[in-house]
């Protein structure tokens, strides 16, 4: 039977254990194919083919549960459960989705994007099983990074502690987005007493030798690879001491062995952890021949986690606006250069948020505390403490989960810790769990916080310098994905706290625009030139402070206005603005433009924009709204 | 030397070692009087005496960094600091904070309140110390409920990889607020291999055999409680294989052996962790007499760390109205004897949850998941997925800490769980780290939450049931401390969503009031009206949705209207009704109310509302201040 032909589990089951291989083969080059032209998660998916054939081969799923951690890697769990045919639209707009999804299968049982979140949803579904006497298995594939968030642990001690029925697996493919750091794994790498150990250790090292050299581009995360058998080599005593079972470990991309494991497993009553030792981007690599392509590629995939498409698209790319993440690491050096309190701070995100090369060049001051932002916000709080001046990398999306470390430990000791709140705004085809849209509404009722958000990526040198001079806590959020091509100032200068710039005069109505939003604000107000109304722009800078000089003189002038923002519309910097007029007993016609009440799925950010009305034109749509009124009066 | 000759570390030094003992029950005397009049965290106090007297001996602060993690346990520091003369103001209003502050001393180098961040704290001061090329000792002293805590896991993990040089003080008094549970506890207590543990066996023992037993009231937790014989003895093990030396257990009582090991620590390079038992509470049951006294006393601070002087206070109380979470808890037992889909979740907050009984009665619906709030509220999401109808308990301070997991996990996903939010607004005399005034502008942001807040208790048990009914995530926010005293419903009925309720007509200015706020916007009603000025008082109900019939009545009406909220005013209801007046292209005075933007410490909360002007006065001034320009019009 070949691929194809299977569009459920139960066809799958059909299938003999013999033709099993085959059928991998057939679905890494299905994967090949389909990611080459639509991008996704390749490296992640090639690793747990086996994994996931062998899972659905053996168990029930919708009636088994299956809930993938951080759930980039469930494109096969897709394919096998009816969804083949879609994959051309994955990340697509209206498309197949990056992650798992509720409403898209049955077989999606849990929907994850962020890391850690399995072995809770796996305890909650084994609980309310238990309690209602119903009989199904609940089966969390997590991998070695996302062990280390500090919400996995909580819920292995919860899962150890109740003996719930339900098989862990732990996908082992040696790196997390960044290599993973963390004295865990030096733990877990040590003990190696397992009787398998010796049995796969040949298995073990020759994999590793299909794995190139990262070169000599980052001596540093080179040198931990280069460390990394031992992380490959997990031992079960923390596992058995936290009241688990531990099986393995077993090669992930050994059929036979992998599905005698897990019927193991199957047989062991209580909690069981099931240790699988995958290989990311296994399959890819040999077909691939040229050296530097070869290099390339794997740079890409195994230290980033970036996507195919991506890679290929960057090769001819050159001429392009730089992105945002590179001009962050490129300005974080030159501030370093000049000041040694500047500290920089990732979890696990040292590729992705632009770093690597302020890493290579300040070792001592670059600080990737694994996939740990709790940890990572209150370390930056107490560096500060001592004088240091720490910068915290971190996505819009993942900062929600150092939300109370960032009120309780950071802005109300009113520490100067500078927020790189990367990825604002839409993410595109990562799409709901990853939009960083929420970051405005939930710091703006923080006392002390200054946000800041940047026109264009010369703006934004100026803001991550502006909030390292600052003293107190202050945030710069900035979008995803490339610059708009402006040139760049040679010199770094201070902004003034809370005060907003002026671009375009104009008295009949006010377009008052934050960050991304301001070239479409910039583009209303030609359209709107055209048609004889004259607006004014206003480049907003801060969404606290506000600049209560620019509101006060518009107020004055009784100038109605539009607030724009890539960011929830509920509690954001248009609340700001009609807080601000309400506090001064004045009435004006304020227009709230910003991200609505819903959850905004994948597709491009220009397509989840235009969805949502953050566009020039309905900028200018609502400028005219206000106009007429305002002539009416004048 | 006596006590109220040192007031600071370096008289203290000039203290001969055997004067110690003598001193320390001096310490113990002085909390016990101290506290007698003041209340405050006793137990917890009591238990370190002697290891602060240690830490302050040996050590030199404010050059060397002592972190208290929680902190409520820092009253000795703060009398060995120079505060003695300050205790008789202590969590009072203006007074000596209950937790270290940074601007009461410079001994005080970290604030704490939250639980778990000391080992991240110290993690930045290390890494800044070695950056900087300095010299001092860290010394994070954190609980052993503490460290079931996903963020001091994390901070472990970070710390063991970076062989940072520090002395963490593991302060093992076998409970945290409620009784700790979970496999790393029991993981610790398994291995007893350590070779002190027979020497120090006898005197565990002995220290045990002090503590009364809880007495049949609760069966589940006094079993945990006697269990935790092996939560007393923690190997080393988890903590050499994370890069730490592991000293230890040492008894905490003991002056002589507690200074060795610390000298001992001081000697070893990289990370260390001193194992040190202490009893909580030491030295004030002997003290008692009084069977049922003790027994009641005891059971205070034993299982809910509540102050000696409320201990007292509600001795006498019977006749005052119920508490917020007597009647949550009560409520819940009624709803679950009807429905078996109804299971109730606290991290680490039984006793303080009013959950006590509910554990009783329904022990397997029941999951105390230990200090864990990130796991509680995504193990919550799992339960709902399986058709169970899952009550998160938690405190508005401690949600902050579920952010991500709210958003991610239960909203994103829309799964029927109902959030708990108790300690809403301002909670008294602990301060700023635990006002309870964000959750209102953090949740309202999130697609697909409802948040309710009720006027008074019997309207409380009603969300409670309405909470409980409605198919998606729902919050209902409450505050710390009593009811009303209004009379209860005898039967739980459903409140429609999104509906508020006109308490008293009038057409001269509108109060909108949420939740606490509601007594007194009818108060203010009551002295506008003799002054002939007619307001209608709306009990709002819901922050989100708003009822926004009731707004379009206003607009239609052009009523000015304030809002009162007992939260943010960034980014709360106050917020939410000027964003729907704007989203109408209508025009409305509308004067929001509440909590301005900064930190509020700590006093009573009649102090704290008095402070930022959330009082009857204060709204009838802000509804005289609309009314003239509405006559104007008239």
């Amino acid at each position: 039977m070949h691929l194809e032909q299977i569009s459920s589990p139960e066809q799958l089951k059909k299938v003999s254990a013999e033709e099993l291989p085959q059928l991998a083969e057939e679905i890494r080059q299905f994967l090949l194919e389909s990611l080459s032209v639509t991008g996704g998660h390749l490296g992640s998916n090639l690793g747990v083919v086996e994994l996931t054939l062998a899972l659905h081969y053996l168990f029930d799923s919708p009636k088994d549960k299956l809930l993938w951690d951080v759930g980039h890697q469930a494109y096969v769990h897709k394919i096998l459960t009816g969804r083949q045919d879609d994959f051309p639209t994955l990340r697509k707009y209206k498309g197949l989705c990056g992650f798992p999804k509720r409403n898209e299968s049955e077989h999606d049982c849990w929907e994850t994007g962020h890391s850690s979140t399995s072995l809770s949803g796996a305890m909650g579904m084994a609980a309310a099983r238990d309690i209602k006497g119903e009989k199904f298995r609940v089966i969390p594939i997590i991998g070695d990074g996302a062990l280390t968030g500090g919400m996995a642990l909580e819920a292995l001690n919860h899962i150890g502690n109740e003996q719930a029925d339900m098989m862990v697996i732990l996908n082992d493919n040696e790196m997390s987005i960044s290599p993973n750091v963390g004295a865990l794994h030096n733990y877990l790498g040590k003990l190696r007493t397992n009787r398998s150990y010796h049995k796969i250790k040949d298995e073990v090292e020759a994999l590793l030798k299909k794995i190139p050299s990262v070169g000599g581009t980052f001596a540093h995360v080179a040198e931990r690879i280069k460390d990394s058998l031992k992380y490959l080599i997990v031992s079960g005593v923390l596992f058995e001491h936290l009241g688990f079972t531990y099986l393995g470990p077993v090669n992930g991309h050994n059929l036979n062995g992998l599905m005698e494991s897990l019927k193991q497993a199957d047989r062991t009553p209580g909690p069981v952890l099931v240790h699988v030792i995958t290989e990311k981007g296994k399959g890819y690599l040999p077909a691939e021949t040229k050296e530097d392509k070869l290099h390339s590629v794997t740079k890409g995939y195994k230290l980033e986690e970036s996507k195919l498409a991506e890679t290929k698209s960057e090769k001819k790319a050159g001429t392009e606006p730089p992105k945002y993440t590179k001009v962050f690491g490129d300005t974080l050096i030159r501030i370093a250069k000049e000041d040694p309190r500047l500290a920089a701070i990732t979890p696990a995100m040292l590729g992705g948020s632009g770093m690597n090369e302020f890493a290579n060049q300040f070792p001592d001051r670059c600080f990737d505390v694994g996939i740990a932002e709790q940890h990572a916000t209150t370390f930056a709080a107490g560096l500060a403490t001592q004088g240091m001046k720490p910068v915290l990398a971190i996505y819009s999306t993942f900062l929600q989960r150092a939300y109370d470390q960032l009120i309780h430990d950071v802005a109300r000791q009113n520490l100067d810790v500078l927020i790189a709140v990367d990825r604002a705004g839409f993410v595109g085809a990562d799409g709901e769990t990853h939009q960083g849209v929420y970051d405005i509404a939930f710091m703006r009722c923080i006392p002390n916080m200054v946000i800041m958000m940047p026109k264009d990526e010369n703006e934004f040198q100026q803001m991550i310098y502006t909030g390292h001079q600052y003293e107190g806590p202050i945030a710069v959020r900035f979008p995803r994905g490339n610059g708009i091509g402006v040139e760049m100032d040679k010199d770094l200068k201070e902004l003034p706290i809370g005060k907003g710039e002026v671009l375009r005069e104009g008295r009949d109505v006010a377009l008052f625009a934050f960050g991304t939003m301001v070239p479409a604000a910039v583009e209303a107000a030609e359209q709107l030139a055209r048609e004889g109304i004259q607006a004014r722009v206003i480049n907003a800078r801060f969404a606290k402070p506000l600049d209560t000089e620019l509101l006060d003189q518009l107020i004055a002038d009784r100038m109605p206005m539009v607030t724009i923002e890539e960011g929830s519309a509920m509690g954001g910097i248009g609340s700001a603005t009609l807080e601000y007029v309400s506090s001064q007993d004045a009435q004006l016609e304020v227009k709230v433009l910003g991200i609505p009440d819903y959850y905004v799925e994948h597709g491009s950010p220009e397509e989840q924009k235009k969805e949502v009305g953050l566009t020039a034109e309905n900028i200018a749509v609502a400028a005219r709204g206000l106009t007429p009124r305002r002539r009416q009066r004048a």
